[in-house]
């Protein structure tokens, strides 16, 4: 087993797919009978935050309380990061107090790979800037491998602003090592030619939408990061919804079958429309509650748990 | 027994009772010698807290801790609704992540009853708005009840600023359910003459406090919202304290057996004199080690604890 | 044993003695095998912080879990205290909700004194002002013994801003009672002509740190508190650091056996070199990890765990 994920890239498929399937035994157990197993008992995993996101933080807290680990939450604001202490002393500090796992959240891409040169314990990344979160990825995969049965061969269509976004960076990487067929979909601005040629020997990039959808098994609806929108490469907010929105005639376009995701926290109107984001055919509420299982299964094969 | 408990007025007498006696049952248990009963171990309680309330946040997390369950604490501050989560969108996420219950605290007057249409399991209203604090009011009652005796026929003045008090409406309700005899006091600024007609047919209202206390057994001192003293309608601060302030010589008017209550923080100086804060007479400290054992019997009740 | 660390003046040879002992048993069980004892089951422990510093919080929060203590993290932000609750109403609310241990780190230097006596459960100072952090100096203690044997006749330098250090003035306390020959070093304006009187009888007194060194087993550098600098007392950062900086050159002139401690979080290159920080002769990562033991020890002993 691997000792940290810091990256999608560091799971090959054999090593996603136990992932993947121990969150499946995670989620039968932890159903009303059995809501909390032993396994970390006695260990201490660290939600170190340097950036804000509830959602996620609460995730791997509820994961790791389900295990029985004890958890201490980091939050950088109110901490001796205020007081100039570098990343690499707050790592020498959860060390020396014998930390078993740290999860970090941080706005530097790659954080968490120098975390991991400086700690004894695991290190899961959390969200590093514009670069990777890998979780987000395995509870995408599983999500999609449960609705649909498999994920080999699967037609998937990321949209939105992928240039910046790291769940889609994550899951570009895991879904291709899982075998499915990933496009990428976005305003050109947002996927300039050069990337897109970058990209090209491993997926298939596409400015419509339109065209995509009729062949799409699943489509994810990226968050569109407003404070992005100030920005000259980013469209209008009205273009950019009537042309890379979800909306209700844009779902009918789809396969029967297919399944329509979200990473969280949706701009309802924006990206994704009201009525999309609750139709059957959403997965966004199962996607949380996914996420809860897959956080599980990374913490209990990262720390060896019995 | 009822799921959730959003309002006072969710509490017939019956199961009103029934939380004051279990309150009584878990205040015996938490004595020394059994600080932590399992009755809740392996369920989790989120504190979902938009308002800073450190206080009643503590209360409930120390009562969960007590019962065995998980509790994950949850501030709105630095959290996804800075990002324009909405709460309909949190909700689902702690939904999906197998909250057993939320206590919730919002500014907004009806967000618990919001909140329970969203998530399956039990909501507990901890403040909404200057709606209601039904915690607050069983903890009161239950005060009552210990050192008096009885609710039914006693004798209860609220004292401030009634109009905008969470804590003096959840009051009202529950102690009116019991069979209180419940009088309102407080500048007519604050207890308008129409609102006045309105509450009259089930309880009495007053201008005059001096004139109410000699038949009182209990007073209920109301915390000033020091911010709402810059509106037009509220006294002077010197003004306030003359004519509603429970000072040294207003406690002696009182009957040889009344207490004196406050939902604190108090303001000292201001609605309470530090003397009479202190004098065997009050039970502010009480009512707080009461609020531990008041939300251990709602958190046991509504989960359905064993 | 006492029932309260509020002061290293509170801890006589014996006292301190059976700390650092029970600190040792302490490491000891918390290997890999036994990483949680029973001690403290049910029990709750309050971190009580008015001011942020997560590292102590961190350490007291993860001593009071291995030995299975609740603990509750009340946060003076976002706390009522922005109501204008005082440290008495708050006290008294802790100690209705039956808090068995409260840490507490206050800007006030006295404040747990204060605590104290309002309080029945056991008062733990986590840092006050500029007056104490008592157990900052028994971990430093134990580091010392462990490193080098004995604290008996140990000469130790302890070097920097020692007129406002709290960590300063209860390292001295401490390590004068337990037999350490203690030297203080620092720019003239820090240590003023008349505090050097005052301490003479119990320490000595140095302006040149070169001059201190070869006779020192210990160097304690204090952390400058960068937000002082702007004070007309303080010398320019460069003079500081030419005059008073643990560098390279510096630590050749220590004997062979001496170590080299700091506090935390470090200035690298203001009080010490990066390569001098990250020496073999550096203790600060055993620091860190020793203060979860010295902790627990504490904890353990004043609530009379079993």
């Amino acid at each position: 087993m691997i000792k940290h994920l810091r990256s999608a890239a560091d799971l090959d498929a054999e090593t996603a797919t136990l992932i993947l399937d121990t969150a499946g035994e995670m989620a039968a157990l932890s159903g009303r009978e059995v809501k909390k197993l032993p396994a970390l008992r006695g260990r201490t995993v660290v939600n170190l935050f340097y950036e804000d996101s509830t959602r996620t933080r609460i995730s791997f807290e509820a994961a790791a309380k389900r295990l029985s680990a004890d958890v201490i939450n980091f939050s950088a604001k109110g901490s001796s990061v205020s007081k100039g202490e570098s990343l690499k002393d707050t790592a020498l500090t959860l060390q020396a107090m014998g930390a078993d796992a740290v999860v970090i959240r941080h706005s530097a891409s790659g954080a968490p790979h120098r975390l991991a040169g400086w700690v004894d314990g695991s290190v899961v990344n959390a969200g590093d800037g514009t670069h990777e979160h890998p979780t987000q990825a395995l509870l995408d995969a599983y999500t999609m491998r449960s609705r649909l049965g498999r994920l080999d061969g699967l037609r998937v269509a990321i949209v939105g602003d992928v240039l910046h976004s790291r769940v889609a960076r994550s899951n570009v990487l895991l879904l291709t090592t899982l075998g499915a067929q990933v496009t990428v979909v976005g305003p050109p601005t947002l996927i300039p030619v050069d990337v897109a040629a970058a990209l090209s020997d491993k997926l298939q990039v596409s400015y419509d939408l339109d065209e995509v959808l009729p062949d799409s098994d699943v489509v994810m609806m990226l968050r569109v990061q407003t404070e992005r929108m100030q920005d000259s490469y980013f469209p209008s907010a009205r273009e950019y919804s009537r042309r890379y929105g979800l909306d209700v005639p844009r779902l009918k376009r789809l396969p029967e079958h297919a399944i329509v995701m979200h990473p969280g926290p949706m701009n309802r109107g924006m990206e994704i429309a009201p009525e999309v984001a609750d139709s059957p055919r959403s997965t966004i509420v199962e996607q949380v509650a996914n996420g809860v299982s897959v956080r599980m299964a990374v913490l209990y094969l990262l720390l060896g748990g019995k």
